[in-house]
């Protein structure tokens, strides 16, 4: 028997992360960039407005104030998307949109909420917009740059604005559209095959017989590996005999990793053992210090990553949140491939003996900012029902016993029972 | 100009959960169970061994112990998946596996680490497994019921096991399969239609000319509308004339909700003002006091709740976050549909003036279980690189002002920083 640390170490080593592939940038949404990428244009583009105003030369509307406005002829009237035909002079502003490029000439922007339109008479006719003579009040003074975004403020051509192992959230799906990449390399997604087994499991559409009971775990793992972005693959129930069990296990060999449940305790060891041998495989370890998933057994069949998990649902489940997921995690190209444990203070005394990790099924409720932790009644490894109601496993180490209401304690999210509310953040 | 609180609240009226589809259980992952599920049997269906041991009778083993075994004679092999043949009478013992129904007449269940296999001698021949006469010594005494699990002590037949509002995750599909639900109804997923506007655009394929930008908002929002579990449908890009916006949200109208960008600000709101009207369409607002995101319309057009996001790419997406996620989040049926905002210390002073809520980009590190949050350089509302580089958004509430170094502050998670780490979180 050895300690989850240790396991996940020895599980960590033989995982290997995946090739690349190209696919589009929506799709790329969650997955690991395979590249650094980097910018072929400045952003900004160019110099360009960042406000609706005016575009103004700062000589002109010097100690310009509420009570003593500079008036100045509008000469152009320029809208995002367009640039400028003609260049600001002396006493002259081009109307300006948000994001258009700066005209030549111009040194500022005046935003409109500080100018008031005027009429000007007696302009030279080449001052005026086509059909209009008018010009602009100019109630306050600026500085040379103002509302001006300056062309690559953000980066400049050949910068590096994403690197390698990043994951694609929406920020860097915006950031590839700006900077013109319809496609991009990313990790793999990872196909992880399903294996029930066990003569007492029967199919989901069948009625179970006296002593049967309905595969679900095959269920609860492939809905796992889904919540972390890999494709399951179910190949179904193998029987309890060494034809079956071979015969399922190298259906999924074309996978890049196998997960079965059941067919690790001591009653089915041998049996398995002899199937796992047979086919070349090398077991690492058979169990581990914890509860529920002490008889978790991983192994590396035919160069494919094997993970035989517990045949009691909630062990099965349990062991895939400690051991598989950072495994699919760390195929997919993740660097956090842990989840972060939250601290929160214990409800209730929970009775512990020392010699293995605990993980506790509980309800989390969250007060001035601080996390109480309930444990749920029946936890027992069959239960399904507390697995349900869990909002986070509370972690206990291994060398602890009993532990008193009002400890603090870790607690490992299940669910977005820790991220969301019903009432805003604010 | 109405708060961030007023603006949700008034769009949240506005916003109907959708209604139900079934799909298989699978693909329910993360929707919203749209039924209360009670199960057709009780769960564990029989008694059952919670070991793999001997089931005994109590009375034959009182007083064991590992100096004084008693010895017990093995009168049948009982795998998981089938039921005994024969019932434990006086100085017997089945073998049985983890899962396998108690057979008649035992009451308890001995583990297999408190027994060693005895040879016996002179049995009945009825006694016997097939080809083995033999014993097992037991070396520990036990109390009726122990290691097994009692029918129905899970669930029972006719219980609520699951209930509508549900949130499914692996636990809960795991439990749906185990009661032989292979469908089950959820809230349909909410198609979003995502436009983008203005005159300044040009597709991700095109090489921008002079003054035009890439659309890279419409790729930003159709992720965020992803990571909601929702469906973006695309509908390119409108152009600054009435008629092409009138097309482009015609085409939206058949969506459950119109998500647009840009022409909300000073300068395009009469045009946009004209179409919206001439559609039909309420508009609720059209500034909210917040930074970055001013600029941000809501209404109904023909009875589609619609956003007007601003043009400007950090706007948009922060201002998705906080109003367009929860209304998604609602029309999936979800109630729990706010970010939880998480406590943080600020590593540097920020400056602010009164009057809008401001969502300042961030990243995040956490020590010795607090978080500490820095905001980045370059907070402008087109500034793509610091947005990236966030794991978080500081919200700093309307009627602050300037906030000092060390100050707690609120923090809303962007993707996955606060939730995973490199290192295990035990």
């Amino acid at each position: 028997m050895i300690s989850v640390e240790a396991a996940l170490e020895i599980i960590l080593s033989e995982i290997k992360t995946l090739g690349m592939e190209r696919v589009d940038i929506l799709s790329a949404l969650g997955r690991v960039l395979g590249e650094d990428i980097a910018a072929a244009a400045d952003n900004p583009p160019w110099d360009n407005s960042a406000m609706d105003g005016y575009a103004v030369r700062t000589a002109d509307i010097k100690e310009a104030s509420k009570e003593k406005p500079v008036i100045l002829q509008i000469i152009e009237d320029l809208p995002a998307g367009y640039t400028a035909k003609k260049s600001v002079k002396k006493g002259e502003a081009i109307r300006i949109m948000t994001g258009a490029p700066m005209p030549m000439g111009a040194d500022a922007v005046v935003m409109v909420e500080e100018t008031e339109k005027a009429e000007v008479k007696g302009l030279p006719s080449n001052a005026s917009i086509e059909g209009q003579e008018s010009g602009v009040k100019i109630f306050k003074e600026a500085k040379t740059g103002d509302n001006i975004r300056r062309a690559g403020e953000d980066f400049k051509n050949g910068d590096i604005v994403l690197t390698k192992g990043a994951t694609i959230r929406p920020a860097e799906i915006g950031m590839l559209a700006a900077i013109g990449k319809p496609n991009v390399y990313v990790h793999q997604r990872p196909k992880i095959a399903v294996l029930a087994t066990g003569d007492e499991l029967v199919e989901i559409e069948e009625t179970p017989a006296n002593g049967k009971i309905i595969n679900s775990n095959s269920y609860a793992i492939s809905a796992q590996i889904k919540a972390c972005g890999a494709i399951p693959v179910q190949l179904g129930i193998a029987r309890d005999n060494k034809k079956d069990l071979e015969k399922k296990l190298e259906f999924g060999l074309t996978a890049d990793c196998i997960v079965s449940s059941g067919g690790v305790s001591v009653g089915d060891f041998d049996f398995v053992k002899d199937v796992l041998k047979g086919m070349g495989s090398e077991m690492r370890f058979w169990k581990v210090a914890m509860k529920p998933g002490k008889p978790l057994a991983f192994g590396v069949i035919a160069n494919k990553p094997a993970f035989g998990l517990p045949g009691n649902p909630i062990s099965s489940m349990v062991a895939f949140e400690q051991f598989v997921r950072p495994a699919i995690l760390k195929m997919t190209g993740k660097k956090d491939i842990f989840k972060r444990a939250f601290e929160a203070l214990l409800t209730k005394p929970i009775k512990k003996k020392s010699g293995r990790m605990h993980f506790v099924r509980a309800a989390i409720e969250q007060k001035n900012g601080q996390f109480y932790a309930t444990p749920l009644e029946g936890q027992g490894s069959g239960m399904l029902r507390s697995m349900v109601k869990a909002d986070c496993l509370i972690i206990l180490p291994e060398n602890i016993q009993d532990i008193e209401k009002d400890c603090k304690v870790k607690v490992q999210p299940l669910g977005e029972g820790l991220l969301y509310q019903d009432k805003p953040g604010y």
